[in-house]
């Protein structure tokens, strides 16, 4: 933490410390106020407007067979989002959210533009990451800044909080490949069964991510280079939403797996990044608890969710409205003539 | 689990089973949205609109010095309340709940009304339970009818879900006498530090509980027998609310130690009432978790709160918002023309 948030954050301790309950006794809705208030860098916490940026792209890797669902849903989820039958249309309904959903990458045809979702393709589709990068460096960077961009805006009309979200059938597969790479954890430690996988789908999984590690083995030796090999580009838009985000002193409160992949990306790029990002919940995906350790962050939420597109960040995000609540609009010992403690 | 609720439980899982999402990827979400079918026996589950009772009283055996709190501050915290400066009245404004505030037996002097406060005192505060019975077994059945009316009228008003709270200096202590006599745990298992007693604090709640369970031992044979001894008027209503809102099918949101300990002894009186309960969080209080496993209920957050006056209930509330609204909102695959599971 910088030292602007640090005192921030001292400042939100003296406050929650005066307010009309016994010290502490909220717990970690404590610790996420003092949090915001260090992020934002401000005395009075705001979680309103926000926004929910959800991120598309499909998979070349789908080819060998990863998942239990075929690729024509990425683009198909994408009308139920924008025509707000998703979980995650619902739910940024349900808690006045933002949302936008951005195309980066789907095989959805170009003259099937669908209302309500913005199309900034990079490509349609990466390619297969078992037969070579899944990008090219330029396409890496074109994602991340479409990423950067889209949070840009959302600041440019007031957001003071965002929430990344991703679809892309088929993405738990590079995410597993992603963290692994990272962090250096073994394949099976840190990969799962996506959106339900048996066990010999998940195996079958295992065994391809480890052929794509192998073949870009002397390629893994930085962020932007794992990215490239391994990545998709809603996921390389997310790492440039984060990076955004986390420059311009906005909290981003993290989904699942995918989305904390990216922030994993994000953070190896710029080490600041881990200071601005909320952990809402720990997935089912055995990498996602990895990851949040790594960070050192501590989730919010553990319900055995593993839906993605935001849903997870969607259904903490009142527990963060609410901490900005008791920090701005709870009396003090003072203000209401209650008694402190005797002893 | 009845048999009408039952069928309510299973036709609600048909129809989160064809939501566009993979198979229970929203994990405990969809179970509470379940749960709520089943107990408002209902295919569209409501939280709208939603109750917030909080019962205050007062304990005699706070002249025993076991709180670090001075007994002023109950009367204070109703003022604080009605106010608007309490955590409790801070988040049920955020979430859209209203608020009601009953004194059943504080020591507020009758002259000193709070506007916003319903005065309903059964006596200015309990015996002190180490002397005699905290209540006249009357007076107890004063007590529950009291909270029964209260959610009778809420019920009027058309609510679908109620939240009970609580404020009463020292009520951890009978709380604590309550649970170790109704599931004959020791006391030192679940005892807890309260607003916030220190070690040597603690080992003397713990033998003031100990010898209030020795007095009474041989009338400790029935909930409402133990009640009388042991409890506190605000217990009593609760205890008295829960069992109202179970029998008419209305959704009780757990808070805290004291609340959980009134809805343990609701489901002795009437073991109905536990599939009416839903557990927000699990408490610092050791008890807490306790009955919770006791009455195999699974929190929804685990946070470190210990503030009561139903402020974790309410933390937790917009997940069971957001568990409704995935069920009455979501398209189903057939709706939306998303493909399913290929294999």
């Amino acid at each position: 933490m910088n030292q602007n948030s640090q005192t921030y954050y001292e400042r939100a301790w003296a406050h929650l410390d005066q307010l009309t309950k016994p010290p502490r006794s909220l717990g970690r809705v404590e610790d996420i106020a003092a949090q915001l208030c260090a992020i934002q860098q401000s005395n009075h916490p705001k979680t309103n407007p926000r926004s929910v940026i959800v991120f598309a792209g499909d998979h070349g890797v789908c080819e060998e067979g990863i998942s239990v669902f075929p690729q024509s849903v990425t683009g198909e989820m994408l009308k139920n989002m924008a025509g707000g039958g998703a979980a995650v249309s619902v739910l940024s309904k349900l808690h006045e959210a933002k949302l936008r959903v951005i195309d980066v990458g789907s095989k959805l045809p170009a003259d099937q533009s669908i209302s309500g979702v913005e199309r900034n393709v990079i490509r349609a589709g990466t390619h297969n990451m078992t037969q070579e990068p899944a990008m090219t460096k330029d396409e890496m960077n074109l994602a991340v800044d479409t990423g950067r961009n889209a949070v840009r805006e959302e600041i440019e009309h007031g957001t003071n909080l965002v929430i990344f979200g991703e679809m892309g059938i088929g993405n738990t597969t590079p995410a597993s490949a992603l963290c692994a790479a990272i962090m250096q954890y073994t394949v099976p430690a840190i990969t799962g069964r996506g959106t339900g996988l048996d066990n010999q789908g998940l195996q079958h999984k295992i065994s391809i991510i480890e052929k794509a590690m192998d073949v870009h083995e002397k390629h893994l030796d930085s962020a932007e280079s794992i990215l490239t090999c391994l990545g998709g580009f809603e996921i390389a838009a997310m790492v440039g939403g984060i990076l955004e985000a986390s420059k311009n002193h906005i909290p981003v409160l993290l989904d699942g797996f995918i989305v904390t992949v990216s922030a994993l990306l994000a953070t190896k790029i710029d080490p600041a990044v881990r200071d601005t990002l909320i952990a809402s919940h720990v997935s089912v995906e055995p990498g996602h608890r990895h990851i949040l350790d790594y960070l050192k962050l501590n989730p919010i939420l553990d319900l055995n969710m593993r839906l993605g597109e935001a849903s997870g960040a969607l259904i903490a995000l009142p527990v963060i409205d609410a901490a900005a609540a008791i920090f701005n609009e709870m009396a003090t010992f003072e203000s209401s003539g209650v008694s402190g403690q005797t002893s």
